[in-house]
């Protein structure tokens, strides 16, 4: 049911990244790949950002601290597996995360401390190692430069389709390359621990500069969305950035490409972060919710994701029903102590619906009607106190939201 | 689809209050009563609390104006109308609920101001005064001091039953009567501005102390509850003493009943916000969920609360799926920067399901399966780092819930 998902277009191999996928059987009734490695040319930069979960799962927490270790440079490979989160298993569940960084070392001769581990999948359970030990050596040998969208396919558990994006910038008379991969179904998968996202790129970019890059990418995607306001304990966003592509070293904000390189990033990031609300679990709309006029991005925050978050809204998005009071009680209950709500205005997409927190003279509900009747439509609210302007990504809340939440081990 | 909703037993008089039901026709097509008198003996002492929400409907606004000017003392009527909530509906609606408030002070010879309006109903539609007027007119003709079910049918809206309980206590040789109604259907109902709850007694207690207990009850009772985080714009809670039994009158903490009045108070409010959850729109489970080992108040509340509104936990209860992994991702996410998660530990019921973080040695899901399989159930964590203890009730999200929000208009 997904939203105007498309199918990946071509996914352009990056430089200095190769990849394999395979199937190691980590749910037993898999039928897939459930296994990604993706290697690094030495000397890559790496980025990341992971839950804010108290619960973080075993790979989050091995993971973040090997880029530590290593200050986010020369790391040297991802492995991804999904079918199984290695959430909640405590001490034992570390010590299978990094038994499986040491496989890949010693398959491509590197420390266990260069690789990066991720997992998705079910809660509570530990890894079937025994199972992944020989898919791992597999895949070491059969790494190659083209196999993005295997690697899109390897890391899904609910989603729908694959969602993976390539662009190419010219920077200087040299091609640049950004390919981009994520899983989600939302924040919301019954026993699923689930959002994962790489971007991989040639460019040569510092890992403090790549950190700088990830977090502006990041404000503007990946925290930017909500289907439930649920947090999985795995969620993990990645960029590497190979320097492959033999482009100058972006060593600070001030460094010829810089803005060209964070664009693509945020470009990409965006991307793929809407993806995953279109496929949403039982998403049958896709919404942005616009606030402006905001005091600050922290109220507009509150309010977009008030409306984007309440059941009410979500239901009446699903329904089509341009329901004026749902809005209202919405940004009514976001929490702006001192809202004056005769200053507040609401538009669907170009019909404005209420100004001055009145029903517009000018409204007619049929409008609003066709507007929420569309797959895909704008919220916009002007809270009329100031300048600051958010945006977040939404779905709605279908019965096929239920039933995948309700059936799922029944 | 109630869970264990009672019908109200024996619903006593309350000396010092009269009371009458009728038909205005608020909503055209209304096939019962939709307006409701009280009427309080002279001197009565009135408190209430109402909605935070920025959007506060008319009638609020002019409730809280009304019992400010009194200070609580000498109210003379409630008058409450179901079908239309008179919110986000301007100067206009301020003037139209004060006009309601006119009528009643003519008919029984009282200052406007000793009356307290009240509304719940579709958002954005103005009151239709002239259906409205001479029904006001015959409800104060026809004032009688056993009605409170019939009180308790008017003022509904999508509850599926109505609403009451009645308690009597003995104080000092004297018997002093409480009887409360409240109308629920959630925080949720789609046009509907809808939380609203009375309890009249005939004890007789101070303004201010009335107020202080009023707070106590509501900590205890409607500020507890959820069924899926929505805050309507026109809740309120009101508890009127008449005085009319004879006993003293409280003045404070200190004088003699005040714990006995004050306890009844919070059983009674207890119990309607309890029916309130029972009767959430499309529940079929009625869940406490218990945090236990906070440091404080405000962190017990606050996983409490992600659990009891997770969309996640709420598919899972509607599931009877004791899906521990949905759990740990609700206390991971709530927002304790701190949580030791090695010191966490969960109950549904009295099966243990986690210690320590982890899935317990002697958990079977069968066991969890059974608890969560049942209409009602407790769901218990245990924070492990303090003393403080809080409780939520809440209810569970179905296929009911998304077609009753959903295809309310259409």
């Amino acid at each position: 049911m997904a939203v105007n998902l498309p199918t990946p277009d071509i996914l352009h191999p990056v430089a200095g990244a190769l990849m394999a996928t395979g199937r190691a059987g980590i749910k037993k009734s898999a039928t897939r790949d459930d296994l990604c490695l993706i290697a690094l040319a030495p000397g890559s930069s790496v980025a990341g950002v992971f839950t804010q979960s108290s619960f973080k799962a075993a790979p989050v927490l091995v993971a973040q601290s090997h880029l530590q270790q290593w200050q986010g440079q020369d790391l040297r490979a991802l492995l991804i597996n999904s079918g199984n989160a290695n959430a909640a298993t405590g001490e034992l569940g570390l010590t299978d995360a990094r038994e499986t960084c040491a496989w890949v070392a010693q398959a491509l001769d590197i420390e266990a401390t260069q690789v990066l581990p991720f997992s998705t999948g079910v809660i509570g359970e530990r890894l079937p190692l025994d199972r992944m030990a020989p898919t791992v050596r597999t895949l070491s040998q059969s790494l190659q430069s083209d196999g993005w969208l295997s690697c899109a396919r390897a890391i899904m558990t609910t989603d729908t389709g694959p969602k993976a994006v390539s662009r190419q910038i010219e920077l200087d008379g040299r091609t640049l390359t950004f390919t981009g991969m994520a899983k989600g179904a939302g924040m919301i998968r019954p026993d699923m621990a689930t959002m994962l996202a790489y971007i991989v790129t040639d460019a040569s970019v510092a890992p403090d500069v790549l950190t700088q890059m990830l977090q502006h990418a990041t404000a503007r995607s990946f925290n930017r969305i909500t289907i439930d306001g649920d947090t999985s304990t795995n969620d993990a966003f990645v960029i590497a950035a190979t320097g492959a592509a033999g482009a100058p070293r972006i060593d600070g904000p001030q460094s010829p490409g810089y803005d060209e390189v964070c664009t693509a990033l945020t470009d990409i990031a965006r991307t793929l972060a809407q993806y995953i609300v279109r496929d949403g679990e039982g998403a049958t709309r896709f919404i942005e919710v616009c606030v402006e006029g905001g005091r600050n991005e922290t109220e507009c925050l509150q309010v977009a994701y008030t409306i984007a978050e309440s059941p009410l809204v979500k239901t009446a998005a699903f329904a089509g029903d341009p329901n004026w009071g749902r809005f209202c009680m919405a940004i009514g209950r976001s929490g702006i102590a001192d809202l004056d709500t005769t200053g507040v205005s609401l538009w669907l997409d170009d019909v404005c619906v209420a100004r001055g927190g009145l029903l517009a003279d000018s409204y007619r509900e049929e409008d609003g009607a066709r507007v929420m009747g569309q797959p895909e439509f704008q919220v916009r609210v002007d809270l009329g106190r100031g300048s600051a302007v958010e945006r977040v990504w939404t779905s709605d809340f279908s019965y096929e939201y239920v039933r995948i939440n309700a059936e799922y081990r029944t």
